[in-house]
């Protein structure tokens, strides 16, 4: 991990790193989305990027950036998602190992992904130590790197290249809305932000039960002490020391959003523009949805930041809203 | 409902007739459904047509080519699902009344699409005896013209331009492969193939459990004779005797698919893809993965016909195929 804070540079250092590997994802309207908000909805697609999400984005700038020798020696993290998923694709197609450590009850979907990318798992028992611990352990044995799924500053700038092709696509965006999760992609979305729309807005979209963010803004310092409870599997991560510095440098601003509202705005996006988006993405619609004050009228930018749905958990999603949608 | 064949004039004329109002859809690429195909599939993005399938390009046509006397008295049709949507949608963009008789018991979701652009809803009893006679009142009672979801040919010219563009498109194509319900997307295809790329293969994937047009190829003449059973409801319908007509003559072959396949097929365009497409759409890729001797090493067109999914439906859509995919 990096410990100094990445800046605009460091984006576009990542755009042009990550060019030939990862897709430049295309910006959607739908005129039923415009009407249902009241405003021009732009969506960043990036449930279409490769391996299903962002994080391919900064996991590619990650292993792209290590030098040689360092690279042979391969990439190792704890995370059973999709930045697990992004480091193993990464890896692959740079040629070197990848090792993801993870806890027993990992989503068995997500699992095979990892392993279809061709990563060595390491099982763990579901604690952050037991993690941590087997991380440390693979790092030692193997002299891998390890690359964070969020604070890592060569993660962040890599994130941030979805804005910067958001903005350069669209560049009179009164508001951008990204999840907030670990912050990874908010830290990095507030780097091409302050750096080519000062004026914009940016409002992260956080879970009412992950709302670690929301509490360390109030507070100004990072608030820690909660136990995640959301349908969002991609934002139960406590937000990162060097991503709540970049977020209040960038005067952020987090809309808390419940469940409930997070899988109507998913069942809308589905039914209407027909993209199979993840809860973790919705939520950043369903914010826009529920504060009209902020959003009517104006232009808004909305990250979909992934697309790995797991199917076999729907029939619980749905229960959750219900027939809203 | 027009008595004489469509031709390939007809569906260039429907081209220029459509343009301004329908989509110009993308052709879509996946690298893992390559692999997992062993051949290279060109999707054509018919879900993310208006109205959310191809249906609107037949009933845009078929309401655009009615002389404005005509035009004013309204249309009617006797379609539940994506065709009466289809019509409602183009009726609305002309400024003229459409009438949908509705059997009792059709899904809510779709009667409520329907209702969104402003049609007329006729209930009737779910046979086939009273949407007719619900429809000639209508007609009689308001002069409304029917516009058949398939017989028409103005409906098939319409549905042909799907394919016009996918050929355009890619021009190289092996194989074509499409959905088989009543025949109107299938007998359009069948128009712009066999004039723009006269040695591709076409190939029509029918649902087992609605399987009325292997029977009718197989006797060289129509077989109404069966009741549908199939989770694929866009195609439930019967071979209309234009379309069967047509298609012979196109040299189409007819592949059957069970449901089974059809529901695996549809979680892997979903999971790989993140596109929300119907069974009756991901039938079409069933039917390749079913027959890699004929379609391994080729170029396949596939068109991904609708993406109306009923959501309220999934579970018992996915028990169907297990955990398969």
């Amino acid at each position: 991990m990096h410990a100094a804070l990445p800046g605009f540079h460091d984006v576009l250092d990542a755009a042009a790193r990550i060019a030939v590997h990862a897709h430049a994802t295309p910006v959607l309207r739908s005129r039923t989305l415009d009407e249902a908000a009241d405003a021009r909805l732009h969506f960043k697609a990036e449930h279409l990027q490769r391996a299903g999400a962002f994080k391919f984005r900064g996991a590619c700038n990650a292993v792209f950036a290590l030098d040689e020798a360092t690279a042979a020696r391969g990439v190792v993290t704890h995370s059973s998602g999709n930045h697990g998923a992004a480091l193993a694709l990464a890896a692959r197609l740079r040629g070197i190992p990848c090792h993801v450590v993870v806890p027993q009850g990992a989503v068995r979907a997500k699992l095979a992904a990892i392993a279809h990318y061709g990563a060595v798992l390491h099982p763990c028992a579901p604690t952050i130590a037991a993690r941590e611990a087997a991380c440390a352990r693979v790092q030692a044995e193997t002299g891998a790197s390890v690359v964070h799924p969020y604070t890592d500053a060569r993660v962040i700038a890599g994130q941030g290249t979805a804005a910067l092709e958001l903005l350069r696509e669209v560049p009179e965006l009164d508001a951008v809305v990204v999840p907030l999760g670990g912050g990874g992609l908010a830290a990095g979305t507030a780097l091409a932000l302050r750096a080519l729309a000062p004026d914009c807005a940016l409002f992260l979209a956080e879970p009412e039960g992950a709302a670690d963010g929301a509490r360390s803004f109030a507070r100004g310092a990072l608030d820690h002490d909660f136990v995640p409870e959301t349908v969002c599997d991609g934002l139960r991560g406590t937000l990162g020391a060097p991503n709540f510095a970049l977020l209040r440098a960038a005067d952020a601003r987090v809309l808390t959003v419940s469940d409930a509202r997070t899988v109507e705005a998913m069942r809308l996006l589905w039914t209407r523009t027909k993209q199979l988006v993840e809860p973790s993405s919705a939520i950043a619609l369903a914010a826009v949805l529920a504060h009209p004050a902020l959003f009517a009228g104006r232009r808004v930018g909305i990250v979909l930041s992934g697309g790995n749905v797991d199917l076999d958990a729907l029939p619980a999603l749905f229960a959750l809203a219900g027939n809203a949608a």
